[in-house]
Protein backbone atom coordinates (compact mmCIF):
# COMPACT_ATOMS: atom_id res chain seq x y z
CA UNK A 1 0.00 0.00 0.00
CA UNK A 2 1.77 3.23 -0.95
CA UNK A 3 0.41 6.36 -1.25
CA UNK A 4 1.49 9.87 -2.67
CA UNK A 5 2.03 12.96 -0.08
CA UNK A 6 2.71 16.55 -1.71
CA UNK A 7 3.76 19.08 1.27
CA UNK A 8 2.62 22.76 -0.10
CA UNK A 9 3.67 25.81 1.32
CA UNK A 10 4.22 29.34 0.79
CA UNK A 11 7.20 29.14 2.70
CA UNK A 12 9.78 26.83 3.43
CA UNK A 13 7.65 23.58 3.72
CA UNK A 14 9.05 22.40 7.25
CA UNK A 15 5.93 23.17 8.98
CA UNK A 16 3.71 20.76 6.44
CA UNK A 17 6.74 18.47 6.57
CA UNK A 18 7.28 18.20 10.44
CA UNK A 19 3.51 17.93 10.92
CA UNK A 20 2.39 15.52 7.80
CA UNK A 21 5.32 13.54 8.88
CA UNK A 22 3.90 13.28 12.65
CA UNK A 23 0.83 12.27 11.12
CA UNK A 24 1.20 9.93 8.54
CA UNK A 25 3.47 7.92 10.84
CA UNK A 26 0.33 6.85 12.55
CA UNK A 27 -0.83 5.00 9.77
CA UNK A 28 2.29 3.15 9.26
CA UNK A 29 1.36 0.10 7.36
CA UNK A 30 1.00 2.53 4.05
CA UNK A 31 4.33 3.70 3.09
CA UNK A 32 4.32 7.38 1.93
CA UNK A 33 6.23 9.07 -1.54
CA UNK A 34 6.55 12.50 -0.41
CA UNK A 35 7.40 15.47 -1.97
CA UNK A 36 7.98 18.91 -1.13
CA UNK A 37 6.25 21.97 -2.72
CA UNK A 38 7.61 24.93 -1.13
CA UNK A 39 7.59 28.76 -2.03
CA UNK A 40 3.61 28.43 -3.93
CA UNK A 41 3.20 32.39 -3.18
CA UNK A 42 1.55 32.83 -6.39
CA UNK A 43 -1.70 32.01 -8.79
CA UNK A 44 1.25 30.42 -11.58
CA UNK A 45 3.21 28.57 -9.00
CA UNK A 46 -0.39 26.71 -6.96
CA UNK A 47 -1.19 26.05 -10.45
CA UNK A 48 1.66 24.13 -11.38
CA UNK A 49 1.80 22.23 -8.08
CA UNK A 50 -2.14 21.60 -8.94
CA UNK A 51 -1.26 19.66 -12.32
CA UNK A 52 2.05 17.59 -10.49
CA UNK A 53 -0.63 16.65 -8.10
CA UNK A 54 -3.20 15.50 -10.81
CA UNK A 55 -0.48 13.68 -12.55
CA UNK A 56 0.42 11.92 -9.66
CA UNK A 57 -2.98 10.50 -9.67
CA UNK A 58 -2.91 9.65 -13.10
CA UNK A 59 0.16 7.92 -12.50
CA UNK A 60 -0.69 6.16 -9.09
CA UNK A 61 -4.37 5.49 -9.54
CA UNK A 62 -4.62 6.78 -5.79
CA UNK A 63 -6.09 9.95 -4.85
CA UNK A 64 -2.85 12.18 -3.31
CA UNK A 65 -2.95 13.85 0.13
CA UNK A 66 -2.17 17.27 0.52
CA UNK A 67 -0.71 18.84 3.35
CA UNK A 68 -1.04 22.63 2.92
CA UNK A 69 0.32 25.44 5.48
CA UNK A 70 -0.10 28.29 2.07
CA UNK A 71 -2.40 31.12 4.32
CA UNK A 72 -3.67 32.82 1.20
CA UNK A 73 -7.47 31.58 1.02
CA UNK A 74 -7.50 31.95 -2.82
CA UNK A 75 -4.18 29.73 -3.62
CA UNK A 76 -5.67 26.99 -0.96
CA UNK A 77 -8.76 27.33 -2.74
CA UNK A 78 -6.81 26.84 -6.21
CA UNK A 79 -5.12 23.89 -4.89
CA UNK A 80 -8.17 22.40 -4.10
CA UNK A 81 -9.32 21.86 -7.56
CA UNK A 82 -6.66 19.17 -7.83
CA UNK A 83 -9.05 16.76 -6.08
CA UNK A 84 -6.64 15.93 -3.75
CA UNK A 85 -7.10 15.23 -0.03
CA UNK A 86 -6.47 18.03 1.42
CA UNK A 87 -5.05 18.48 4.67
CA UNK A 88 -4.95 22.10 6.12
CA UNK A 89 -2.33 22.16 8.76
CA UNK A 90 -3.31 25.88 10.11
CA UNK A 91 -7.35 25.61 9.58
CA UNK A 92 -8.59 23.97 12.90
CA UNK A 93 -6.57 25.78 15.16
CA UNK A 94 -7.22 29.79 14.23
CA UNK A 95 -11.05 29.59 14.95
CA UNK A 96 -10.31 28.61 19.06
CA UNK A 97 -7.27 30.64 18.85
CA UNK A 98 -9.00 33.93 17.78
CA UNK A 99 -11.45 33.54 19.89
CA UNK A 100 -9.52 32.99 23.20
CA UNK A 101 -6.90 35.89 22.46
CA UNK A 102 -9.25 38.29 21.17
CA UNK A 103 -7.97 38.97 17.48
CA UNK A 104 -7.73 37.89 14.18
CA UNK A 105 -4.81 36.36 12.61
CA UNK A 106 -2.42 38.11 10.14
CA UNK A 107 -2.20 36.03 7.39
CA UNK A 108 1.53 36.60 6.12
CA UNK A 109 3.31 34.42 4.18
CA UNK A 110 6.25 32.12 5.23
CA UNK A 111 6.38 33.27 8.54
CA UNK A 112 7.26 30.52 10.97
CA UNK A 113 10.82 29.73 9.02
CA UNK A 114 11.42 33.25 7.02
CA UNK A 115 11.58 36.35 9.67
CA UNK A 116 15.03 36.40 10.95
CA UNK A 117 15.06 38.57 14.24
CA UNK A 118 18.76 39.38 13.89
CA UNK A 119 19.98 38.66 17.77
CA UNK A 120 18.57 34.97 16.91
CA UNK A 121 20.22 34.68 13.93
CA UNK A 122 23.37 36.07 15.80
CA UNK A 123 22.74 33.25 18.63
CA UNK A 124 22.61 30.40 16.12
CA UNK A 125 25.34 31.45 14.39
CA UNK A 126 27.86 31.69 16.82
CA UNK A 127 26.21 28.85 18.69
CA UNK A 128 27.30 26.53 15.48
CA UNK A 129 30.76 28.57 15.64
CA UNK A 130 31.35 27.82 19.35
CA UNK A 131 30.11 23.67 18.43
CA UNK A 132 32.77 23.84 15.49
CA UNK A 133 35.82 25.48 17.34
CA UNK A 134 34.56 22.84 20.75
CA UNK A 135 34.17 19.96 18.72
CA UNK A 136 36.08 16.90 19.39
CA UNK A 137 38.18 18.17 22.08
CA UNK A 138 39.77 20.83 20.14
CA UNK A 139 39.07 23.79 22.24
CA UNK A 140 38.74 22.57 25.70
CA UNK A 141 37.84 25.57 27.57
CA UNK A 142 34.53 25.29 28.20
CA UNK A 143 33.98 28.48 30.60
CA UNK A 144 31.14 29.86 27.77
CA UNK A 145 29.51 26.18 27.04
CA UNK A 146 26.14 25.70 28.59
CA UNK A 147 26.44 21.61 27.40
CA UNK A 148 29.85 19.63 27.17
CA UNK A 149 29.08 16.01 26.02
CA UNK A 150 31.53 13.40 27.16
CA UNK A 151 32.38 9.84 25.48
CA UNK A 152 33.82 7.41 23.62
CA UNK A 153 35.00 8.44 20.35
CA UNK A 154 31.87 7.81 17.33
CA UNK A 155 29.18 7.81 20.09
CA UNK A 156 27.26 10.60 18.35
CA UNK A 157 28.54 13.91 19.94
CA UNK A 158 29.43 15.90 16.79
CA UNK A 159 26.12 15.61 15.26
CA UNK A 160 24.36 16.47 18.61
CA UNK A 161 26.56 19.26 19.35
CA UNK A 162 25.48 20.51 15.67
CA UNK A 163 21.83 20.17 16.13
CA UNK A 164 21.50 21.28 19.47
CA UNK A 165 23.50 24.79 18.23
CA UNK A 166 21.69 24.92 14.80
CA UNK A 167 18.07 24.61 16.67
CA UNK A 168 18.46 25.65 19.92
CA UNK A 169 21.11 28.39 19.56
CA UNK A 170 23.22 26.02 22.46
CA UNK A 171 26.65 26.14 23.09
CA UNK A 172 27.36 22.77 23.24
CA UNK A 173 31.44 21.40 23.45
CA UNK A 174 32.34 17.73 23.19
CA UNK A 175 35.03 16.22 24.88
CA UNK A 176 36.14 12.53 23.55
CA UNK A 177 37.09 10.33 26.60
CA UNK A 178 40.78 9.52 25.99
CA UNK A 179 42.51 6.33 26.81
CA UNK A 180 43.97 8.02 29.51
CA UNK A 181 40.83 9.08 31.41
CA UNK A 182 39.37 5.51 31.14
CA UNK A 183 42.63 4.32 32.57
CA UNK A 184 42.27 6.41 35.11
CA UNK A 185 38.99 6.81 35.79
CA UNK A 186 38.80 10.13 36.44
CA UNK A 187 37.71 13.13 34.78
CA UNK A 188 39.72 16.01 33.75
CA UNK A 189 39.96 18.61 36.25
CA UNK A 190 38.39 21.12 33.43
CA UNK A 191 35.48 18.87 33.06
CA UNK A 192 35.08 18.23 36.72
CA UNK A 193 35.32 22.00 37.14
CA UNK A 194 32.03 22.03 34.48
CA UNK A 195 30.38 19.32 36.28
CA UNK A 196 26.65 20.73 35.72
CA UNK A 197 27.19 21.61 32.09
CA UNK A 198 28.49 17.48 31.40
CA UNK A 199 26.33 14.74 30.16
CA UNK A 200 27.35 11.46 28.65
CA UNK A 201 26.49 9.71 25.19
CA UNK A 202 27.33 6.35 25.73
CA UNK A 203 26.68 3.54 22.30
CA UNK A 204 26.27 -0.63 21.87
CA UNK A 205 29.03 -1.76 21.45
CA UNK A 206 28.57 -3.28 18.47
CA UNK A 207 27.45 -0.71 16.90
CA UNK A 208 30.11 1.10 17.65
CA UNK A 209 32.22 -1.09 15.92
CA UNK A 210 30.14 -0.72 12.76
CA UNK A 211 30.47 3.12 12.67
CA UNK A 212 34.16 2.72 13.34
CA UNK A 213 34.66 0.15 10.92
CA UNK A 214 33.01 1.99 7.79
CA UNK A 215 35.55 4.97 9.12
CA UNK A 216 38.54 3.15 10.11
CA UNK A 217 38.40 -0.39 7.98
CA UNK A 218 40.88 -2.86 9.75
CA UNK A 219 42.06 -0.68 12.35
CA UNK A 220 42.24 -1.80 16.00
CA UNK A 221 39.90 1.08 16.70
CA UNK A 222 37.40 -0.90 15.58
CA UNK A 223 37.82 -4.37 16.59
CA UNK A 224 34.95 -5.50 18.92
CA UNK A 225 37.03 -5.72 21.37
CA UNK A 226 38.92 -2.54 21.60
CA UNK A 227 34.94 -0.74 21.24
CA UNK A 228 33.75 -3.00 24.15
CA UNK A 229 36.30 -1.99 26.87
CA UNK A 230 36.07 1.53 26.00
CA UNK A 231 32.31 2.14 25.86
CA UNK A 232 32.84 -0.36 29.57
CA UNK A 233 35.30 2.04 30.77
CA UNK A 234 33.32 5.43 30.03
CA UNK A 235 29.84 3.76 31.46
CA UNK A 236 32.03 3.27 34.63
CA UNK A 237 33.58 6.30 34.68
CA UNK A 238 30.48 8.47 34.09
CA UNK A 239 28.60 6.71 36.78
CA UNK A 240 31.70 6.98 39.78
CA UNK A 241 31.56 10.87 37.99
CA UNK A 242 27.45 11.35 38.60
CA UNK A 243 27.33 11.82 34.68
CA UNK A 244 24.07 11.41 33.59
CA UNK A 245 24.28 9.26 30.20
CA UNK A 246 21.96 8.51 27.92
CA UNK A 247 22.60 5.26 24.75
CA UNK A 248 22.48 6.82 21.19
CA UNK A 249 21.94 2.96 19.79
CA UNK A 250 18.43 3.48 19.30
CA UNK A 251 17.70 6.67 19.91
CA UNK A 252 17.49 9.73 17.20
CA UNK A 253 19.74 12.88 16.87
CA UNK A 254 16.59 14.97 17.98
CA UNK A 255 15.65 12.53 20.64
CA UNK A 256 19.37 13.08 22.47
CA UNK A 257 18.98 16.80 21.92
CA UNK A 258 15.45 17.01 23.35
CA UNK A 259 16.72 14.81 26.48
CA UNK A 260 20.05 16.38 26.83
CA UNK A 261 18.31 20.24 27.47
CA UNK A 262 15.40 18.49 29.24
CA UNK A 263 17.88 17.04 32.16
CA UNK A 264 20.25 19.81 31.74
CA UNK A 265 16.82 22.57 32.31
CA UNK A 266 17.95 24.06 29.59
CA UNK A 267 15.26 26.49 28.58
CA UNK A 268 15.87 27.23 24.67
CA UNK A 269 13.32 27.81 21.90
CA UNK A 270 13.33 25.65 18.67
CA UNK A 271 14.17 27.54 15.89
CA UNK B 1 -0.23 41.52 25.51
CA UNK B 2 1.70 38.23 26.84
CA UNK B 3 0.54 34.56 27.10
CA UNK B 4 2.07 31.77 28.00
CA UNK B 5 2.36 28.56 25.98
CA UNK B 6 3.10 24.69 26.61
CA UNK B 7 4.29 22.26 23.95
CA UNK B 8 3.42 19.36 25.24
CA UNK B 9 4.20 15.75 23.76
CA UNK B 10 5.17 12.46 24.78
CA UNK B 11 7.61 12.37 22.48
CA UNK B 12 10.58 15.71 21.71
CA UNK B 13 7.99 17.98 22.06
CA UNK B 14 9.65 18.83 18.09
CA UNK B 15 6.08 18.52 16.51
CA UNK B 16 4.35 20.21 18.71
CA UNK B 17 6.52 23.19 19.07
CA UNK B 18 6.68 23.31 15.31
CA UNK B 19 3.20 23.65 14.60
CA UNK B 20 2.19 25.79 17.52
CA UNK B 21 5.55 28.56 16.64
CA UNK B 22 3.78 28.43 13.21
CA UNK B 23 0.09 29.26 13.97
CA UNK B 24 0.84 31.27 16.51
CA UNK B 25 3.26 33.43 14.55
CA UNK B 26 0.27 34.51 12.94
CA UNK B 27 -1.18 36.52 15.96
CA UNK B 28 1.94 38.67 15.87
CA UNK B 29 0.95 41.49 18.51
CA UNK B 30 0.66 39.12 21.18
CA UNK B 31 4.29 37.67 22.52
CA UNK B 32 4.55 34.21 23.71
CA UNK B 33 6.62 32.65 26.41
CA UNK B 34 7.14 29.43 25.62
CA UNK B 35 7.87 26.32 27.58
CA UNK B 36 8.64 22.72 26.40
CA UNK B 37 7.22 19.86 28.66
CA UNK B 38 8.60 16.67 26.69
CA UNK B 39 8.22 13.01 27.20
CA UNK B 40 5.17 13.22 29.24
CA UNK B 41 4.42 9.45 28.66
CA UNK B 42 2.63 8.54 31.99
CA UNK B 43 0.45 9.84 34.69
CA UNK B 44 2.69 11.11 36.81
CA UNK B 45 4.36 13.43 34.33
CA UNK B 46 0.90 14.24 33.13
CA UNK B 47 0.36 15.52 36.81
CA UNK B 48 3.48 17.60 37.23
CA UNK B 49 2.66 18.99 33.42
CA UNK B 50 -0.94 20.45 34.98
CA UNK B 51 0.65 21.39 38.36
CA UNK B 52 2.47 23.74 35.88
CA UNK B 53 0.12 25.08 33.63
CA UNK B 54 -1.98 25.87 36.79
CA UNK B 55 1.14 27.52 38.61
CA UNK B 56 1.81 29.80 35.46
CA UNK B 57 -2.04 30.63 34.96
CA UNK B 58 -1.99 31.70 39.03
CA UNK B 59 1.45 33.53 38.40
CA UNK B 60 -0.10 35.51 35.02
CA UNK B 61 -3.68 35.77 35.57
CA UNK B 62 -4.35 34.28 31.99
CA UNK B 63 -5.15 31.26 30.98
CA UNK B 64 -1.79 29.32 29.41
CA UNK B 65 -2.37 27.74 26.00
CA UNK B 66 -1.10 23.82 25.75
CA UNK B 67 -0.05 23.02 22.03
CA UNK B 68 -0.63 19.14 22.66
CA UNK B 69 0.69 15.96 20.68
CA UNK B 70 0.33 13.61 23.33
CA UNK B 71 -1.46 10.92 21.53
CA UNK B 72 -2.57 8.48 24.49
CA UNK B 73 -6.38 9.56 25.15
CA UNK B 74 -6.61 8.99 29.01
CA UNK B 75 -3.09 11.49 29.24
CA UNK B 76 -4.48 14.32 26.81
CA UNK B 77 -7.68 14.09 29.08
CA UNK B 78 -5.88 14.77 32.48
CA UNK B 79 -4.07 17.44 30.62
CA UNK B 80 -7.14 18.98 29.57
CA UNK B 81 -7.84 19.03 33.74
CA UNK B 82 -5.31 21.85 34.08
CA UNK B 83 -7.98 24.63 32.66
CA UNK B 84 -6.07 25.51 29.89
CA UNK B 85 -6.48 26.34 25.60
CA UNK B 86 -5.95 22.74 24.66
CA UNK B 87 -5.23 22.88 20.83
CA UNK B 88 -4.18 19.18 20.43
CA UNK B 89 -2.32 18.90 16.95
CA UNK B 90 -2.96 15.75 16.14
CA UNK B 91 -7.25 15.31 15.89
CA UNK B 92 -8.91 17.28 13.51
CA UNK B 93 -6.70 15.18 10.89
CA UNK B 94 -6.95 11.62 12.14
CA UNK B 95 -10.78 11.18 11.53
CA UNK B 96 -10.01 12.32 7.58
CA UNK B 97 -7.02 10.50 7.23
CA UNK B 98 -8.83 7.38 8.54
CA UNK B 99 -11.73 7.55 6.27
CA UNK B 100 -9.14 8.22 2.98
CA UNK B 101 -6.66 5.27 4.14
CA UNK B 102 -9.41 2.85 5.28
CA UNK B 103 -7.66 2.31 8.71
CA UNK B 104 -7.00 3.26 12.06
CA UNK B 105 -4.46 5.26 13.24
CA UNK B 106 -1.76 3.31 15.41
CA UNK B 107 -1.49 5.15 18.48
CA UNK B 108 2.33 4.93 19.52
CA UNK B 109 3.77 7.33 21.51
CA UNK B 110 6.77 9.76 20.13
CA UNK B 111 7.16 8.06 16.98
CA UNK B 112 7.76 11.39 14.50
CA UNK B 113 11.03 11.69 16.17
CA UNK B 114 11.82 8.66 17.99
CA UNK B 115 11.88 5.96 15.37
CA UNK B 116 15.78 5.04 14.00
CA UNK B 117 15.82 3.79 11.02
CA UNK B 118 19.90 3.02 10.71
CA UNK B 119 20.42 3.70 6.97
CA UNK B 120 18.76 7.26 7.18
CA UNK B 121 20.47 7.63 10.12
CA UNK B 122 23.84 6.48 8.98
CA UNK B 123 23.01 8.65 5.79
CA UNK B 124 22.53 11.72 8.02
CA UNK B 125 25.67 11.23 10.36
CA UNK B 126 27.77 10.51 6.94
CA UNK B 127 26.11 13.43 5.70
CA UNK B 128 27.35 15.34 8.74
CA UNK B 129 31.04 14.01 8.50
CA UNK B 130 30.64 14.97 4.84
CA UNK B 131 29.99 18.47 5.55
CA UNK B 132 32.92 18.64 8.31
CA UNK B 133 35.73 17.45 6.03
CA UNK B 134 34.78 19.27 2.78
CA UNK B 135 33.97 22.80 4.98
CA UNK B 136 35.66 26.04 3.74
CA UNK B 137 37.60 24.38 1.56
CA UNK B 138 39.03 21.75 3.15
CA UNK B 139 38.53 18.89 1.36
CA UNK B 140 38.08 20.38 -2.53
CA UNK B 141 37.28 17.00 -4.02
CA UNK B 142 33.62 17.35 -5.08
CA UNK B 143 33.04 14.25 -6.88
CA UNK B 144 30.32 12.85 -3.40
CA UNK B 145 28.97 15.99 -3.22
CA UNK B 146 25.29 16.72 -3.78
CA UNK B 147 26.02 20.37 -3.25
CA UNK B 148 28.46 23.02 -2.83
CA UNK B 149 28.15 26.29 -1.91
CA UNK B 150 29.99 29.12 -2.72
CA UNK B 151 30.63 32.38 -1.38
CA UNK B 152 32.99 34.92 0.12
CA UNK B 153 33.93 34.38 3.66
CA UNK B 154 31.56 34.84 6.59
CA UNK B 155 28.48 34.39 4.15
CA UNK B 156 26.58 31.78 5.50
CA UNK B 157 28.27 28.59 3.78
CA UNK B 158 28.73 26.38 6.48
CA UNK B 159 25.34 26.81 8.89
CA UNK B 160 23.96 26.05 5.48
CA UNK B 161 25.93 22.97 4.65
CA UNK B 162 25.77 21.59 8.55
CA UNK B 163 21.74 22.29 8.24
CA UNK B 164 21.39 20.59 4.95
CA UNK B 165 23.63 17.68 6.06
CA UNK B 166 21.64 17.31 9.95
CA UNK B 167 18.12 17.59 8.33
CA UNK B 168 17.97 16.26 5.07
CA UNK B 169 21.23 14.00 5.04
CA UNK B 170 22.67 15.98 2.29
CA UNK B 171 26.00 15.93 1.55
CA UNK B 172 27.09 19.55 1.14
CA UNK B 173 30.63 20.87 0.56
CA UNK B 174 31.53 24.78 0.86
CA UNK B 175 34.48 26.87 -0.91
CA UNK B 176 35.06 30.19 -0.09
CA UNK B 177 36.11 32.34 -2.97
CA UNK B 178 39.87 33.59 -2.79
CA UNK B 179 41.20 37.20 -3.35
CA UNK B 180 42.54 35.17 -6.11
CA UNK B 181 39.48 33.61 -7.75
CA UNK B 182 37.46 36.90 -7.56
CA UNK B 183 40.55 39.34 -9.33
CA UNK B 184 41.03 36.09 -11.80
CA UNK B 185 37.18 35.83 -12.01
CA UNK B 186 37.07 32.72 -12.90
CA UNK B 187 36.01 29.69 -10.84
CA UNK B 188 38.67 27.26 -10.00
CA UNK B 189 38.28 23.88 -12.54
CA UNK B 190 37.52 21.91 -9.73
CA UNK B 191 34.04 24.35 -9.38
CA UNK B 192 33.73 24.83 -12.83
CA UNK B 193 33.77 20.74 -13.42
CA UNK B 194 30.41 20.37 -10.71
CA UNK B 195 28.83 23.21 -12.01
CA UNK B 196 25.28 21.75 -11.89
CA UNK B 197 25.60 21.06 -8.19
CA UNK B 198 27.10 24.88 -7.58
CA UNK B 199 24.96 27.57 -5.92
CA UNK B 200 26.37 30.98 -4.64
CA UNK B 201 25.34 32.88 -1.73
CA UNK B 202 25.91 36.84 -1.19
CA UNK B 203 25.18 38.66 1.69
CA UNK B 204 24.83 43.01 2.07
CA UNK B 205 28.00 44.45 2.45
CA UNK B 206 27.35 45.92 6.09
CA UNK B 207 26.11 43.02 7.27
CA UNK B 208 29.14 41.27 6.40
CA UNK B 209 30.62 43.90 8.10
CA UNK B 210 29.36 43.03 11.02
CA UNK B 211 30.05 39.76 11.10
CA UNK B 212 33.15 39.60 10.43
CA UNK B 213 34.53 42.71 12.84
CA UNK B 214 32.88 40.63 15.60
CA UNK B 215 35.24 37.75 14.19
CA UNK B 216 38.37 39.55 13.79
CA UNK B 217 38.05 43.28 15.04
CA UNK B 218 39.63 46.01 13.49
CA UNK B 219 41.36 43.79 10.78
CA UNK B 220 41.43 44.60 7.03
CA UNK B 221 39.32 41.46 6.26
CA UNK B 222 36.93 43.38 8.41
CA UNK B 223 36.73 47.11 6.85
CA UNK B 224 33.25 47.74 4.97
CA UNK B 225 35.53 48.63 2.08
CA UNK B 226 37.24 45.36 1.93
CA UNK B 227 33.56 43.92 2.38
CA UNK B 228 32.23 45.55 -0.41
CA UNK B 229 35.07 44.89 -2.72
CA UNK B 230 34.75 41.19 -2.28
CA UNK B 231 30.72 41.04 -2.30
CA UNK B 232 30.53 43.20 -6.15
CA UNK B 233 33.68 40.52 -7.31
CA UNK B 234 31.92 37.94 -6.12
CA UNK B 235 28.40 38.38 -7.14
CA UNK B 236 30.10 39.28 -10.84
CA UNK B 237 32.12 36.62 -10.60
CA UNK B 238 29.16 34.16 -10.22
CA UNK B 239 26.65 35.77 -12.62
CA UNK B 240 29.52 35.54 -15.35
CA UNK B 241 29.64 31.61 -14.37
CA UNK B 242 25.96 31.24 -14.52
CA UNK B 243 25.88 30.18 -10.85
CA UNK B 244 22.49 30.78 -8.63
CA UNK B 245 22.74 32.77 -5.98
CA UNK B 246 21.03 33.64 -2.97
CA UNK B 247 21.21 36.51 -0.46
CA UNK B 248 21.72 35.65 3.23
CA UNK B 249 20.45 39.10 4.63
CA UNK B 250 17.29 38.54 5.94
CA UNK B 251 16.90 34.70 5.18
CA UNK B 252 16.63 32.10 7.46
CA UNK B 253 19.33 28.94 7.37
CA UNK B 254 15.71 26.65 6.48
CA UNK B 255 14.84 29.08 4.01
CA UNK B 256 18.14 28.99 2.38
CA UNK B 257 18.35 25.46 2.69
CA UNK B 258 14.87 25.05 1.63
CA UNK B 259 15.44 27.48 -1.97
CA UNK B 260 18.65 25.53 -2.57
CA UNK B 261 17.42 22.02 -2.25
CA UNK B 262 14.45 23.33 -4.63
CA UNK B 263 16.51 25.09 -6.83
CA UNK B 264 18.99 22.27 -7.44
CA UNK B 265 16.18 19.70 -7.62
CA UNK B 266 17.02 17.47 -4.88
CA UNK B 267 14.38 15.68 -3.25
CA UNK B 268 15.32 14.31 0.26
CA UNK B 269 12.87 14.16 3.10
CA UNK B 270 13.22 16.12 6.22
CA UNK B 271 14.25 14.35 9.38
Amino acid sequence: MRRTVFYISDGTGITAETIGHSVLTQFEPIEFDSFRIPFVDSEVKAHAAVARIRNAEALTGARPIVINTVVDEQLSELLTTSGAVMIDVFAPFIAPLERELGLSRTRRVGQAHGLVNFAEYEARINATNYALAHDDGLDVNYADAEVVLVGVSRSGKTPTCLYMALHYGVRAANYPLTEEDLDRQELPERLRSNRAKLFGLTIDPMRLQQVREQRKPGSRYATLEQCRREVADAERLMKREGVSMLSTTHTSIEEIASKILAQLGIEKHLY
